[in-house]
């Protein structure tokens, strides 16, 4: 999931740099993490969570455990553009109305199961 | 959902404003969603979104749908102190696991149920 944000001696800055117009540092926390063709990926971080508040987060992380932080950061904060009332929330809903619809079913169709096999014992 | 954060006429200000050590004014954006007497509950949202985040994301919601969007928030800060590297994802991830074994499970049911009619006919 590392990708390089900023190629090794390039001047070109990482996303998140870009957006924060400061120059990009040689161990920027974003850099391996937000490249600068993806600048939508940081400007819903950004929004959502601001630049300050994640770069606390990712440096509070051991760097291999970076990488999954961000996804589920950008996962979340794609999910609150989408949706301002309920972001990632509104899915942990429908996830839970599905587990009950299927536990249900589920229920039904195991009674299914204990009615048809008194007709052949 | 609405909470009351500060009386009317009150001077003690609601948790956000107090831990952010300003005035709470009539009209504040936090003061029905963050009492006084819940400062924890503040302090998660700030710490992951930051308040002008929060405030900027309140002010573009009509009031009517700000209450539930708080509940989400401060369900996502929540997630994400208790879990730093996946946050609510992980409880997407894991229910959408439980949604697959239900899944298995039933299909392996209902192949039974076929199974089990055959001898009845």
């Amino acid at each position: 999931m590392k990708e390089s944000g900023r190629k090794q001696g390039a001047a070109s800055p990482c996303a998140a740099c870009k957006l924060l117009r400061r120059r990009c540092a040689q161990d920027c926390v974003f850099a391996p993490y937000f490249p600068a063709d993806e600048p939508q990926k940081f400007a819903n971080v950004h929004k959502v969570f601001g630049a300050s508040n994640v770069n606390k987060m990712l440096q509070e992380l051991p760097v291999h455990q970076r990488g999954d932080a961000v996804s589920s950061i950008v996962y979340e904060a794609n999910a609150r553009v989408r949706d301002p009332v309920y972001g990632c929330v509104g899915a942990i809903s429908s996830l839970q109305q599905q587990i009950d619809a299927l536990q249900t079913q589920l229920a039904l169709t195991q009674a299914e199961v204990v009615h048809l096999r008194q007709f052949i014992k």
